[in-house]
């Protein structure tokens, strides 16, 4: 059972989302879902130019920017590849200040044997985050939503798992995320427990390909 | 769409499980379920007075009988607490050779904070087991299913992910898990990937606080 009561308010939904590192499948992904939930989203890459040919596809109010850009939004997602976080973190730290980022990296790696967990000095890519970024309120989520059912119209029912030491935040995400049709927030703990999320997308690599499906995660309990 | 052909004949299921340390909520919720699929449930305890003062109130093939007993079975089930997890298996080293070894532990502290994952030299716990139990076949499962509903009859309708380097005794679990009524055991990947899947438990008990709800895990996408 949810607690509506501790919900954001939908009206305060933000009006201005940005992407780090958006062209991505799960960029690209999330920006088609966040595009019919928010006024304007700001898909970044490192060059503008690949941004906007990739937002050509998308939306109308998907626009394509430099990652610099994207940055300077009310909320803010990372989807860069676990390689080059840290580096392009790094570079925005002033740009991400005073802003809510949530981080959507999965630190894996592959081997003959498979998928497996990279460890991170940090505990996980969230938490590396909110080293790099001291000045950022960092949220954790979207490490097990699979790319390809964002990209379709598909009907989705699957529950994200928000982690975060910042309540609101939290919570701000999750309305955001509830807005987005068939996506469920769920405030998952403290940013401390964000590395077994990230890292629990080995296991659903190694069960997609085990299983040959696009598997994804539900709570079960939660839902009345 | 599980691909039922690859499962262990349901004729092949074991007849003789023990359950190391099983007096506890996981225990004797595992030896309810088990004593409807198996011929015998050896539950184990330090003291074999204590074990069998609570199988006197589980099903008349659970029996109650100290931990170098439940290590002579066929699929042993690992139900101790984390702090004693090392030295029980030490311990029973040489009973265990040869058998398949389900570790169901989570290695979990709580604070102030909340629940937290406990980091492991070994990387997990079921890998910790491998290492202390080199004569034995270990797997992990169990780790998500509320204790609770197992004690009750309540219909169940949870997944069961089950990781393990030895695809024939992975298999052998999912056989008996899909035999334990409501549980959908699913292969998730190798030993190195259980400590993400021991440490999500902490996410889902800071869900069970925040919510009040006894969650668990599904795996969407993979249910034809």
């Amino acid at each position: 059972m949810l607690h509506m009561d501790e919900r954001v308010d939908p009206t305060n939904l933000p009006q201005l989302v940005g992407l780090i590192g958006g062209t991505g499948p799960l960029g690209t992904g999330l920006a088609r879902r966040l595009a019919g939930v928010v006024g304007e989203v700001r898909l970044g890459s490192r060059e503008a130019g690949r941004a906007a040919d990739v937002a050509a596809s998308l939306p109308e109010n998907v626009v394509g920017v430099a990652n610099s850009e994207a940055a300077r939004a009310e909320i803010v997602f990372v989807t860069v590849p676990w390689s080059s976080h840290r580096s392009v973190l790094e570079s925005l730290a002033a740009e991400l200040a005073g802003r809510i980022v949530v981080d959507c990296v999965n630190p894996l790696g592959f081997d003959a044997d498979g998928p497996f967990a990279i460890d991170v000095p940090e505990g996980s890519a969230a938490e590396q985050a909110a080293a790099v970024l001291p000045g950022s309120t960092v949220v954790a989520a979207f490490h097990h939503v699979p790319a390809s059912l964002l990209q379709e119209d598909a009907a989705l029912d699957l529950d994200v798992m928000v982690v975060g030491d910042d309540g609101r935040a939290v919570e701000q995400v999750i309305g955001l995320i509830d807005g987005m049709g068939g996506l469920h927030g769920i405030a998952a703990g403290r940013l401390r427990n964000a590395g077994q999320v990230e890292a629990l997308t080995a296991n659903l690599i190694a069960i997609n390909r085990r299983y040959r499906v696009h598997s994804g995660v539900r709570i079960t309990g939660i839902h009345s």
